[in-house]
């Protein structure tokens, strides 16, 4: 439980200090909307945190501890603001960004892999998505400390800010016209989106992006974990890149 | 627990029919030897079939079974056998080799990631390796049933004896010279072996092997996933099979 933080007062000082990134905020819906539970809310628009209404049985599991309807998931590490990271100079970089991921261990897997593949930062929303918790950590064998987790409110918007600073935007999407080793990798900033197993990567994602890509499959079988697609794409992103310094 | 066979009858009977795979037999220290244990032993030696002593306090889980000290896990599929496989006709054809590969989970997304890439079996060993459960058959999404499982009591001669049918052998290796798009695919029948994550592929098999790859990390971070590992190079392959197919 070394991720959680019980209790309105609690919550209200985490919200307050500022010291440990949020995660989401969830509040039990049987919660009576006293002064706390107002600043709460006024305090998490304000910051960009996520709160969300659950059932009261949601807290069950909590009963041991005086949660009072409130408790907000911490997260074990510091995300890196988009922002920051636009602002430093980047070449020949690459970036991961996960639409609608939503299994812990698929993201520590995937988190593992792009440290191996050189990616610079993970980008991954603050809605609809896995965030960064003790179990991503565990399955990363250590891997997230050694990349920028960037948290996106709107990720459309900030792939758009980041085609702004000339970065390509490139989507794996299993009916793409291209595979994804015709694309030349070795010139450009780029991020990748990854979408959810079943879903895929959202349309509006898909009409912003620079290039589609897909991974021919020898075999008619529905598809890929979203991992293994995303480690044999960065790969090939790797492949290039050492054929062009070794020549 | 439908992949569990409970008591000496039971077990006997299982051995007796073959009409169901068993994966294992589990005997507990403290049941004492009668005939009908003996025959166990007997039909286990006979047919290849692994058999372990363990301590009573592993039966505990399955005390509301009357399971008398001896239990049968079975597989949920039927497995190829080697001899078989290697008596057909084959061409420009993949194999994957587990050496090692203990975790259900990876078994279930490696099985799943050779679907998709094309690859006619995978080998996995008897002893010191996870074999195909419920939790495998879960993980792989429905891929078990479209890809042929070949369990082999000793990897090395199982090697060997591809090797004498005009198989290549290609180890991955963290320390191999060549990358693993250095290597050939399009043109000959293969056999990736793929080592546990902390020990990797064992001495004997490298010995072996005709090929060593490594997968150059553009970061100094221990190691891949070997899920994640195994699909980098099998879709290498692809990509090289598509290539030539498409010129």
């Amino acid at each position: 439980m070394d991720d959680i933080i019980f209790g309105k007062n609690s919550v209200l000082e985490a919200l307050e200090n500022q010291e440990r990134e949020i995660n989401k905020i969830l509040i039990s819906n049987s919660v009576h909307t006293d002064g706390k539970i107002a600043r709460i809310k006024e305090l998490c628009k304000n910051q960009g945190v996520i709160f969300q209404f659950v059932a009261k049985e949601k807290f069950t599991q909590y009963n041991e501890y005086n949660h009072q309807g409130v408790i907000a998931q911490v997260s074990p590490i510091k995300y890196t603001e988009l922002e920051d990271f636009l602002s430093k100079e980047h070449h020949n970089s690459s970036v991961v960004m996960l639409d609608g991921v939503e299994d812990a261990h698929n993201l520590g897997a995937i988190i593992r892999t792009c440290v191996c593949a050189g990616v610079e930062a993970v980008i991954i929303p603050a809605r609809r998505s896995v965030q960064v918790n003790s179990v991503v950590e565990k399955t990363s064998a250590g891997a997230i400390n050694h990349i920028q987790i960037i948290k996106v409110n709107s990720p459309v918007s900030a792939l758009q800010q980041m085609q702004e600073h000339n970065w390509w935007v490139i989507a794996a999407e299993a009916n793409a016209k291209d595979n994804y080793y015709d694309v030349n990798y070795t010139d450009m900033n780029f991020v990748l989106v990854m979408g959810a197993e079943h879903a895929g990567v959202s349309k509006s994602i898909i009409k912003l992006s620079d290039f589609q890509i897909k991974i021919p499959m020898l075999r008619d079988f529905n598809s890929l974990n979203v991992s293994n697609a995303l480690s044999a794409i960065i790969f090939e992103t790797v492949r290039q890149k050492c054929i062009k310094k070794d020549k």
